[in-house]
Parts: structure tokens; sequence; C-alpha cells
């Protein structure tokens, strides 16, 4: 026994015990006789005290101990004179009687502190010091508590959590496969799952009901800034379903973890058709944290000289409530902000109510007071409201720009508050979406998705106006789980195939083996998945899901920690039959 | 909503209700004017009943209903008159008014019955038809229920649960490793992790004091009977721990598991130290279930004329209770099975204990009654037993073949009862291993398995002879779990690196990062792994850890379901920089 409490559990009631506790040196502070030691483990930190009157010896030897050495101390519990409320257990300190240095350390490359003086690859290069620090390793231990809690969950709603194989064939996702020489059989590899979408949906052809796997999936992608090649989902299925039934158990689970990992209960979620959702926020995935709702002004601005606007295919705008006081540079920031070529619109024009109801706009002489009021009404501002207003000759591309500007103004209102939590869900997603640049339908979410019954007249007249059966759960402005119902029917499914521009071979080569087992009796199903560290990231109020990720990767998908990839022995290479090709 | 009910939940309670359900056709069974139908689905079966008098279209409706169609159904419960008293909705029946038929199904080229008429080779072609079988979803819902309730217990006992990464470097368990080609860094390669070893270590230097995992691990290794290239480990760390307290939280963990899954309380474990059970049991993982030990009759039998005996370097055997009345057919088939070429032994010595308590030998000849009756005393054998002998040229070779006797004698007697659980930890492993071949010492677990300390000087002078704080936890015969306590003080890991022959250099490149890691200050730490595929098969009582993974592969590596591993696009080569070289 190394220890009899840790450094995170000693209160007054504990006074007078005799305790060995072991941990971290996190400080040593010499004050006249005395020194003092913040001893550090994960469950906190507890003060210990040695004084050279009493034990000069055990004193010298504390003096002597450098920032995080491993240590073991046994000591009297004793009530501090000089509490600190910011620690639970600043109330008492240990009056040491016996020092043993466990281990030795080496001076740290950065100090292990919440405020680091480490920059980020040197961080990531001692991650295994990046971890001590206690805010990257609560943002490890709410992730054990949220899957924990998303287990309990599911199990108590009868899921099964089913491990599927890591080593399988391509998957029909469409990004880049990993793969994976097989040295038993020659010139033939494994690819690791981008998904375990077509296994999840045989688990439901073989009457698993309802499914769930907390599961690593890969994707070989270009990485950008908040991806990782290999990232986690909540991954479930389940039969016998319909959107409701699938809705109504994942708003269920996301209300279990608010409750149970934040104590906030949350009303029912709202939701939100794709239309409406690109319509007034320019995005599937809107923040409704705050409401800034696009207004589109076409009918109030256009045709009255100004020639953006006349010639525009599209005006909207935002109104920035209490906003009006916004300065010339501020606004010429914004502008600025919108003119990136991130976002790449060709200009902001803004107007401000004031104090008297008045509209005083950056295009005055252009409109009438009558018909700035009537786009004031049109807002429902009020005095000291800022309006923002974009147009273009693409109505996407518009609203996508104000999008931007929507989040930013909100991020600069305040309005994008960390600790509050706004979800809904976005349904009714188009099943098809139109590529011009290879003009042709591809499929918004998978090939699987079934389109809306009632819709179903349309896949031979209108496919593009063909909505599914598809949603997106989405918080703070982040998707962090989608799903569908999935087809059932083999004939709607080899239509969908057609549709896609499958000829029946190529759909056949790919798709065969789920295609067959469908044959045996497969039942309606539908599911979804969450991204894991997403999930966390949000709960957690990170900007980035490597935060949350125990040992992640860089942007060139290496692990400057493991120093992976690498190279392979020759005799390796020759085992798998394989050889580098030299560029 | 597609049902209101699932087939196992309707009771006589339940009569008169209204219901909806949805499921498989298990059976069509034609009585009379009557139409019988059981439907299936996860939860149990459920009769349907049409009545040809009552509705003639719908009962002929479900007289085409084939084997394993998906089909929706609404009837009243009605009390059945012939009830079934091995299914728990026996005493119901659905007398239906509406049918709907959600999806046809083909024959499957195998009955879904527990009984099935299926070959391997077809069942695991058609592994989702294979899972509709009761027994084998069975063994998938244990598994569930016992990686739910480790987690619960070590979340309980302050354990969190970290994601390692998937794509790694090359780690130091000595196996080949499974690697995969990285397109954004040309010729260089992950590896698949066998272990989390190092980076579970790495979290004890972070801090993390209580770490485990649920986790896919990968060996690219020649597969035998019950390997399988991919399998799950439930991976344990804990910091400032000895052996004894690892093995009081995983004794715990595993009577947890007893007690929650299977409802048995366990007394505690015994220990047996590895000498023992290679003494008494001829295996370091020894089947206690029933007791035949080995008992050694060098002194006894030795020197007496008997030449085979004469020049043996050990001589042992077991006492089988009450098998003397085996016939001599049954005695030549023993000895025909410890001549195999797999055991190896060149032949079997037997003594019947007779009524009278005399000892008749099939070596009487060479031995006197008065020097069989201190063989019988030395095994306290009584009238009726049979004692089995072996003997040979090296002990331990001896040892392992009179295990594989006993083993086989336990079976024919019934002694290995599946339903019968006999714990025990194996503990005092050897540190090192000595190989014969390569003429050198190799570590018993892995290079950083710590020694016993009192046995630390003998690693100067006898390191064949050091101890390590290893332990295995043995189940009815099978290794379920191993780890031991590892070495946190560098010099002491250097000696070993030193002892297993690495130099300096290539004890740097290959364990060098975490050796650096040890430098910032390691706690003293120790764990161990479970093998959970094994661990489910041992519940299940199953005899192949494949009939608990979902998706399993076969000798050869593959999927024969998904047809993985396949072929590669040369675009894809490409990407990878990789050529496949023809042999």
């Amino acid at each position: 026994m190394y220890r009899t409490k840790t450094c995170g559990e000693l209160r007054l009631a504990n006074v007078d015990e005799n305790v060995t506790l072991a941990g971290w040196v996190q400080r040593v502070r010499k004050m006249g006789g005395m020194t003092f030691i913040d001893l550090r483990d994960r469950y906190g930190i507890t003060q210990l005290v040695f004084n050279q009157e009493k034990d000069v010896d055990l004193c010298d030897k504390a003096n002597k101990l450098g920032r995080e050495y491993v240590i073991q101390v046994t000591g009297i519990v004793a009530e501090r004179s000089n509490k600190n409320a910011h620690l639970l257990t600043g109330e008492i300190e240990i009056l040491v009687s016996a020092l043993t240095v466990l281990n030795e350390a080496v001076t740290p490359p950065f100090t292990i502190e919440d405020n680091t003086d480490g920059g980020d690859d040197l961080r990531m290069k001692y991650r295994y010091l990046d971890l001590r620090r206690n805010c990257v390793r609560a943002n490890l231990e709410l992730r054990h508590k949220m899957a924990f809690e998303v287990r309990r969950y599911l199990d108590a709603q009868g899921f099964l959590e089913v491990e599927t194989p890591v080593l399988v064939n391509s998957t029909p996702e469409g990004a880049r496969d990993f793969v994976v020489p097989s040295r038993m059989n020659p010139g033939q590899f494994y690819a690791l799952p981008q998904s375990p979408q077509t296994l999840k949906q045989l688990l439901m052809v073989s009457g698993f009901d309802r499914y769930f796997q907390i599961v690593k999936c890969f994707r070989d992608e270009d990485l950008r800034a908040d991806r990782q090649p290999e990232f986690t989902q909540i991954d479930c299925e389940m039969s016998f379903v319909e959107q409701e039934d699938v809705i109504r158990i994942f708003e269920g689970m996301s209300k279990h973890l608010f409750k149970y990992i934040k104590g906030i209960d949350l009303p029912d979620f709202p939701r939100m058709t794709w239309h409406d959702a690109m319509k007034y926020y320019g995005s599937d995935k809107p923040d409704i944290r705050f409401d800034m709702r696009f207004v589109e002004l076409m009918d109030i601005l256009k045709g009255h000289g100004f020639s953006v606007f006349d010639s525009a295919e599209y005006i909207g705008g935002i109104c920035a409530k209490g906003a009006a006081a916004y300065t010339r540079k501020q606004l010429d920031n914004l502008t600025e902000f919108v003119k990136r070529p991130q976002i790449g619109a060709k200009g902001l024009v803004y107007a401000r109510i004031e104090a008297d109801g008045n509209v005083k706009s950056s295009v005055d002489k252009f409109y009438s007071q009558e018909i700035l009021q009537r786009m004031k009404a049109a807002f429902k501002a009020e005095a000291g409201d800022l309006i923002l207003i974009l147009s273009g000759d693409n109505s996407n591309k518009v609203r996508k720009q104000l999008c931007e500007l929507r989040l930013e103004m909100g991020n600069q209102l305040g309005l994008r508050d960390k600790n509050k939590y706004a979800c809904l869900w976005v349904v009714d997603f188009p099943l098809f979406e139109w590529s011009e640049e290879d003009q042709r339908f591809y499929a918004m979410h998978h090939p699987f998705t079934s389109p809306k019954p009632e819709d179903i007249p349309l896949l031979d007249t209108e496919p593009g106006a063909v909505r599914a059966n598809a949603y997106d759960m989405v918080i703070n402005g982040v998707e962090v789980g989608g799903g569908s119902i999935r087809i059932h029917d083999s004939k709607l499914q080899h239509k969908m195939f057609e549709l896609l521009g499958f000829t029946p071979e190529k759909a056949e080569e790919r798709f065969g083996f789920l295609m067959n087992a469908f044959k045996y009796g497969a039942p309606p199903h539908g599911g979804l998945a969450y991204g894991l560290d997403r999930f966390v990231s949000i709960f957690a109020g990170l900007d980035s899901i490597r935060d949350c990720i125990a040992f992640p990767k860089n942007n060139a998908g290496r692990d400057v920690m493991l120093d992976a990839p690498g190279v392979l022995d020759q005799i390796q290479l020759d085992e798998l039959s394989l050889q580098i090709v030299q560029h």
C-alpha cells in the first residue's frame, strides 16, 4: 500500500489522523524555518508541512525536492491557520514525519499549470506531461463520464452494444479508406471502417432490434482544423421504427446527458426543416442560442436605383439588437470581415435605428425614409438596433455569407455563451444534392437514406425536391449527430441506385452483399450516429476536438509523441509483398 | 409506430388488449381451418392465429407467408387453450385482424433454429442470418452485459476509460504488427496496437491513477484454432499500487461479474505459485474444478529393474478416483491418446486399486506389492481408483503430457462441468524464460515487468531464478487475464534491457520515448488485461471465442461475409506510393 488517502479527500473531519499520501510535487515554498509542498494527484492537491525546528534532516530532504518528483509522505492531518478557500483540501495540511522519494524527475519542458508556458507543439510532443494539467485531464474525465452515461441510458432502453470488426472491406461512405495489407492474402488489403454503417444495417437484418456501439472510425482525408484521421462515433440503429421513434429515443439520450453530466433539465428540442434553417440562418446547423434571423428584403429594397441591389438575386439582412452605437471603425471592420476571401461578400450595407426611430443607412441617397421604415418594420427593429444587409446573384452563397456575419455579430454581442445550450433537430433534408460540376445528383446523406413516403412520386419528376427521412441534432451551431430512416424495400433501393447513376453492375459490386442480405427479410430500420469527440468538446466548452482526445494527431496526421507513422524494415515489406514507390 | 408490443412481452394479464406486433415468420402451420404462425423478434416468439371461418382473405394471405418474411399484425390477445410451457408467451396468442407484409424473404440457406442444418462455412458466409439464431444472439447479449458490468464496476472504483489511438507505432509485444500505409507521409506506416501497453503506462506518468479501456487489439499471427487477428481486451492500469492492490480490485471485478451476470457468489480466489502450478498440474493455467494433482514417484518407482522408469528423469502420475473399472479397451485408448504426436508420450503405465486394496498394475513383474502399496499411499488412493503414470527424460515435457492426460480424465469422468467455475490466481511467475534455441533469456511477460524486490540480487547471479511481480487469473483452466507490476525505476529498467540482450542503442530505439517519459516522474504502477472474448466464452460455456464475436474471421484471416480483404484500385495504390510485389 503506497497510500492510505488520496490528495483530494482530506477535510477538517480528518484532523489528527495519521495518513500516508503519494503524488507529484507541484510546488516547494520555503518560509522561514518551514517548507511547504503542494502534493498533487488526480484527485487534488494537499499541502505538506516540514518544520526545520522539529526535524532538520527531513526538512533538508524536502528542500531538495524538485518539481514533479514523485514522493510518498506520512504524517498527521492538522488544521491550517491560513486556509485556502479555492481548494477542497484547503482547510487542512499534513505535518510530515516521513518522506520517501519514489522517483526523481528532470525539469519538465513546460509548467504543469492550467495556464502553462508551453506552446502547442511542445505540449503535443510531451503529451504525457500535458495530460498532467488539470484542465486537460478534466476533459478526459468528462469524456469518460459522457461515454458511461450514454451506455447507461442506451442499456436501459434495451440497446445492445455489439462490437463490429475494424478490419473490414471498403465502405460506401465516399471518403478515402485507410487500408491494411494482408500478409496471409498477398496483394489484398483490409479497409478500416469509415463507419459501421453497413454492419449495423446487417445487425438489423439479424434481428438485433436495438444496436449501439461507441466505436473508432477512420477517414484518410486531408486534415482540416477540426478533423482527426481517427475519431469516435456513438453509432446507433433501431428496427421497426419511424423517424419520430428515433428522435424520441435520442432526444432522450441528450437530455439524459445534460441532466446527469451538467445538471441541466432541457425542454423538448425544437424542430426546424432544412429549408427553414437555410432560409433563416443560412446554415443546416443554425446556432439558435440567439435569434437574429435573416429577413429577405427583395420586395422592399429592389428597384430603387441602387444598382447593387437592383441587379441582386437575393437581398437579406439581420438585425443586431442594441448595436446602433457601433462606430464607423467597427462597421468598417465588419465590412472587411465579410469581404475576406473565406467569406467573399462584395460589400456590406448597414442601417442604424436612431433614438427618434429614424433609420440612417449607408445607402440613404437611394432610399426614402418611408422605404427604410418599411425595412425597419420587416425586422421589427427598434431604436438602438443595427441592421446589416448583404446581397448577391446567388441566394445560397449570400445566405452563407450572412450566416458568417450573424455568427460574428453573435460573438461580438456576447450572445454565444458557452454555458448556454440550444439544441434542435434539423429535419426534412433534401434526399439529393445536385452537383453543378458533375451534372448529376449525389446522395446528401448516403444511398440507403429513405425518401419521405409522400415524396416518392417526385423521384420520377423532380428528384431535387424529394425530402429525406433524415435528421441532424444540432447544439449551439454544431452538428453533433445525424441519421436517417433507411430504405428497406429493394425496389426502391434499386431506383435510388439508378438515380445516383450506378449501373446495376456497379451497384451490385459496391452494395451487393448488403442488398443480398436484404433479400432474406429486412425490417424497416433507421438510426443515427453522434460524433463523440464533438459532443464532448461542446460539453467541455472547447474550440477544438483535439483537446478532448488523449493522444491526438496533428494536421499532417502524425502523432508527434509516438513519432508515428514510421518506416518499416525491408523484412516487413517483403512479408507483406509490398514495395515503396519513390516519387 | 410499427408495433405497440414486442414478441416477448405478452402474458395472460394482457388478454383482450388490442396490440400490434412486428417480426419474422418463424413457422406457419395449417390445422383444419386455422393457420398458426410463430412470430419472432429479439425478445421472443408469439403465436398468431388466423381463422378461415372469420376472415378467409386474411387467412389466405397468412397461408402465403414464407419463412423469415417480415410482417406486422394487429389483433386481440387471447388465452391459449393449448398452452406452451416452454415459452414465456406460451399462455397467450393473437387473434389477428390485420396483416401487413413489411418485407418478403427468399428461403434462407439454413434453418433459423438452435439446431440448424447449416454447416460452419455456410453460417459464416451468411453470418447475418446465423445471428438470427437465439443461441448465437444470446452470446452477444451476454457479451454486452459483461462489458457493461465491467464498466459499471470499474467506474465505481474510480477508473477512467481513456481511448488510446488505433493508428500508432510499433509496440514492443513481440508479435507481428498489422500496418497502415500513410498517404500523407509517403513510405511510412502506422501500426495497429497489439495492446495499449505503452500508452497506458504513459497515462500513469500523466497521473491518471486508474485507467481502463475495453479496446480492440491486433496481432498479425498465423491463426490457430482459437485466435482472431483482432480481439478485445479489458485493459487496466493503476498507480501507487503493489501486486496485492491490483489483485484485490480485479478479483472484485470478477466476483462482480459472476454475481451480476450469473447470480453466483464466489469465495475468495485461491493463489498458487507458478512453481506449484507446474509441479502439481503441469500447466500455468490449471483447471482446478477437480483435484487429481500430480504425484512424483521417482523415489518409489526408480531403481527396481523397469528400464523405462530407471532411465527416467521424471516419473509422475495422477489418481482417477473410481476409475478402476476402466476396461482394457479404455486403457488402450488412453495410451493411444498420450502417444498422439501432439502429446508425444512413449507409453502409459496404469495401476488399479482392487476391492481388497491390492494394487494391480501393468508393470507388476517389476514391482513387489509392498512397493505398489507405497505408491498407493503416495496418492492416498482407495479401492476402485485408477492410477496413471507417465515418465521421461525431461520433467517439463512429461508434466505437460500428464497435464493433457489429467484434463482428458477430467472430461471422461465428467469433472469439468461448464456450469461450475473454479477461479484462481497464478502468481510468482519467473521473470525470464530461457531459450535453448537462442541461448538467451526472454522476458516471460514483457520487458517492463518488475522483479520481486527480494529477488533483485539474483539478477546478477541467477537470473533464471528471479520471480516476477506477475499474476494471471485463471478460470476453469483458461487464462482470462494477466498482468504485472511494472518497473518504474530507470536504473532497474536499464538492467533489464541489458539482461534481455538489448544494446543501449537498441533499447533507446525501441523503448526510448517511454524511458524518456519515465524521467519526468513515473509513479509505481501496475495493471493487467483480460481477454474479453475468452472471458465471455467461458461465461457462455463456449468452446471457441468465435461464437461470441459478431463478425469473426476464419483461419485464413478472411471475413467471408464481407469478402475482406480485397484488392485495391491502382489509383489507391499510387496514392499510397505502394506497389505489389508478385512472388
